[in-house]
């Protein structure tokens, strides 16, 4: 399929990089309901690794088959689904290549926690080309005494996987006995978490919808001298999304824990009118049942689509 | 041997696989009394790694011999034998083929101790090509601070055994500074066990039967919105096979400490009902003399094959 | 998107490979407007390579910049595009994933010619994966003295090819001393020649539409003594689809030397009918004005449309 | 399975290897309807490189499927079953370790022949473990003025084999200029060929049926000399039986061109009476109707089990 | 210095290069008296390697010493240098930086005369780093029985110049027992000689200056039959440039044996006027006295100059 004119601009970003690694960004952009819409919307299923697997999948049963997600992410039209491992290995060898697929590198679970959470390398680059994946996923956690371990880790993955044609996801989710609980997701430390992200190489770059908290003080003082507001989340949206190169980098958001419909359409609808390049939503879609999810997602993906016409 | 129906189905559940995985697995389904049932009685012993001789053998002087484990196996109709480097090497010269053999990869002791324990790594997947071992098998302590060595470890490992067509067998034990005693075996922390170890890739999964007890609070909070019943042990082990994969898993529970063989018995009797692939089962069977041994492990196998035929 | 059935089937006969290399190949049967048919019109451009420049591309002097090609199987709706190393790297960054493509990895040339030919190799699995392309291709000449070097390179090629998840695509093309003119494309060498590629592991055959001509005896004597007809060449493509592990492997067939539209689908309707899995046309497509090109490709696609819908 | 006096008589004379190679020769040894007894018959098909597809299946067109072979090696129960990398690739996927495989790793075609013979390396050590086979094939030519190469081939890979448990079964097949057609079959050169491929390290040598012809005048004279009678293919098989280290190596024979029933029992049950170890047929096996092949494979198996029991 | 149009649109033909390799070839098109022009001229010093040192510099003993060219180079406002491993080691420590050099690779002599000649590889890409070299220079002989061989030892190493940032270029002169002496400069060989270059991966292609010969019929009657003038040099240059991806690929003439400079220069305008990229010429810049070849090259570098502004 030939490119669109906004798949070829958002291509042209990433210009250092192999023609390997610019064709499978391209397949992301180019699969599912938003296919060259130049947004994204990616399911993401790595919960049962962080919460357990019943805290995960109680809810809706069908999610403790990993089949079950792969094809929810290939019936609901989304870019690419993202998951662990062993969720991979159950699934892909059934599908063959339904959808571009984001192999999720590193982990972490809640039966021992850390005031400085670290992740756990449980995949590799040749798994990745084995299980015909097209990109890597990795967390770093900016602000835990282990980030800068965590930083050189996706930096030797990183390297190998562009060498071979595979674009990096970064999840960038500050934590870290210096960071208040509610610091974790305030505006500032949000935009330094993706611009961390950016400057590791990162070529899809996923953080949380920021609040208007501010964590550190010299930030907030730049925010007002400058005139930055960040009232409104599309403001916050906006203030991340510059954050990571001027917008030159695909910066997606997450979508928490489970809510309401209304609720999780209308921080989508905040984030597409902040110039956010799309969601990366697990549990509010895999823990509803399955037309429900599709539906939702689908609703999510007019949001995107409309921003993207607009 | 022609596959029968349920051997293939299990099979097609590591689709992802190489045939060489998927042969080997096969090995040990077509092995024994149970050969082509779907279940599967193993007769680990390592206990002398991790308790020391006498704790292991004293009783039943015999088994200081690693010969007489490997024969036991075989002669009772076992789908294969796990132990250590040192007594597969002690035995396989001897023997050669007549039972798949997982060896076991890696070891802790009781000459140290720790709140945070880990293993050490004491054979290769070299060592098992050319001992003729026909899987792997690893230990991983879900919530010890060592855990997420652990998992980079078994990574490591695993990739190269599937390379060269070895499946991996995970020892998923829950230990750690943040989990008490109790918790070791609580349903809620069984059930996480078992998942991380499908995530990481296992194709054979041990745990030990779980008890009633909750760990965590917010796991314990899932159980009771979505009616999940764990009163009994067939409830509960049916909750742990859910929780890899949706049963697409073989997952196998161990023997425990030295008991009656009624209570063996009773306990083997739930872990079927609930779903469960076969028992792991150590000093029950080595501890006694070797025709009781034999006696027992026939029984277990009988309630296996029931099932199996149920 | 969701496998066909017959895509589904079609993957299902290469069971041993990994999900990388049978996702690679799904990227192939779900691209194009035969998407989804199981049927494969390709355009390869390797032909300055074999015969000069000008030979190819005077005709149609667009065809100098490899752009042009890599638009033009775009357009006309192929399933792939194949293309040397420079051929790849002249277009490949520009457009980017918009069709799979198969690297060309061996060239022969036409300013040294032998009795006993053989090809160079000019391209690496490292650059197959840096230009993000979908399978590797590579020529073999059965009965030539150089051959069984060919397999050799082919078998390491394609074994590193597998390892990350990339399929290969044979053009078997007999040829050397022993052989005839007439005898390169007989009915038994063309069906002996899919035969050996099979055997050498490739996923995707290609051979040249077989004349009616023999050019061994003893291969005569069998397809006499067992009725075997080969007048039409509809049952001479059926003759060769079988030698390839009764039709268990793509098969597809050259369209050769240029020639008129009505010569070019007459054949087609033939290879089609004979149960072929297609056309790798490149002359007849390149040397064609763009649009009379994409209007013969798009002619030959739907006699495969209409056979896969048969 | 407990190993037999004889399959454990057997192992012995392979001390020097390490139990990865025993094991493996054990699984064949202790697979099928001739299971310990110390006889072997195993089902080759490689005859579609050797001769073309058709010469190879056309008179049993279901040939052409290599699944059709796997399946019939299972049923009539063979030990084990032989083929090139694509036909084991092509089945195993489906099968995944119903029956022991030896990966043919070498190839000679009718494409091109020389007064020399030689073969293309086509499969690798990382193949055979990666398809989980049970062994490695090779084809020598003694006589050949390539046999060197050939030695030196099988040298490397026989030595990389063993170290990760694979055992080495040579095809040991006189031919080349020095030779006359009927010299490729003459006792003495069958005795040679034999040696040869013992001391090359084989584990199991397939060799031609003898004939009573002389191609050496230094042989023939040291037969008369010292009494040897082969006027009877038993004496024969016997002088070659103890040319391989005095019958302390497998030996097994190859039953040649397709042939009437009693005309291939007859010579079975020579083999037999001379202290062959087994026989290896192919086109006798299946290019006859599935039923009838398996009734003459189980008569073949039947004379050998009457002879291990004498 | 930003790049001028010109430059830009030059890199934007090397899209799939990481910018390593543009940047170096930026750097050439970016120095001298022809900076941002898009065209090049080159000095290249290796003829002592093939002709021997008398031959080369006796006519002008400057040159015996590797310095004089450096030299010459940098003052006559050259882009580049090309000189052997130990020309360009004998100066580049002395000036460290003065021009960007090519390190020519591999190189014959006359010594040893072969029907079909080939090269010996004389320094590495490491060779290249440790010198401060901006590309790597390699010759190959199309036509030669040799020139398989080469094009798989420039394959190799211009995939690890490629990985390090450095671009090729090739040098491909036509020889072989197959070409008549008048063949090797013949139009339809020279362009085919530039094409077999292109695809090969190079990003400068050096060609000789083509005559109105042809060497094959079979491309005599394609130029014939498509009206492709060759009568004037002109229109051989953009029949040659044409063959290198239609113009995209920078191709380069070189000067030949030493003439007179209105020789030179009536050769020199019709390059430019057929398109050519620029000259590499030696033998007419260093056998004559130093400010006589200044004044040439820079009169040479006025007719592209004049050209580029045209």
């Amino acid at each position: 399929m030939a490119h669109t004119q906004r798949v070829r601009e958002i291509l042209s970003w990433y210009a250092s990089e192999n023609p390997g690694v610019k064709s499978n960004l391209a397949r992301f952009l180019n699969t599912g309901y938003l296919a060259g819409t130049g947004k994204l919307v990616i399911l993401p299923v790595d919960q049962g690794w962080e919460h357990g697997p019943h805290r995960s999948f109680a809810k809706n049963p069908a999610g403790y088959d990993p089949r079950y997600h792969y094809a929810l992410a290939v019936e609901s039209g989304c870019n690419g689904y993202a998951a662990p491992l062993g969720a991979v290995e159950a699934a892909v060898g059934e599908f063959n290549g339904e959808i571009p697929i984001i192999l999720k590198m590193n982990h972490n679970n809640s039966l021992y926690e850390s005031p400085n959470p670290d992740q756990a390398i449980t995949a590799s680059i040749a798994d990745a080309l084995r299980l015909g994946c097209a990109a890597i996923g990795f967390t770093i956690y900016p602000g835990s005494a282990h980030s800068q371990g965590m930083y050189e880790e996706i930096r030797a993955l990183s390297a190998e996987a562009k060498s071979v044609g595979l674009p990096t996801v970064l999840w960038s989710y500050p934590r870290g006995e210096q960071l208040s609980k509610r610091g974790e997701t305030a505006v500032d430390v949000t935009a330094y978490a993706a611009h961390i992200a950016a400057q590791l190489g990162a070529h899809i770059i996923k953080v949380k919808p920021p609040t208007a908290h501010f964590e550190q003080d010299a930030a907030r003082k730049v925010y007002v001298e400058n005139g930055r507001s960040v009232e409104t989340l599309r403001e916050r949206i906006a203030d991340v999304v510059q954050s990571a190169f001027d917008g030159r980098r695909i910066v997606i958001f997450s979508g928490g824990a489970a809510k309401g419909t209304d609720a999780v359409l209308e921080e989508v609808k905040e984030i597409a009118a902040g110039g956010g390049f799309g969601s990366i939503m697990g549990r509010n879609a895999f823990q509803r049942p399955k037309a429900e999810a599709i539906k939702l997602l689908r609703a999510v993906m007019d949001v995107y689509k409309a921003a993207a016409e607009a």
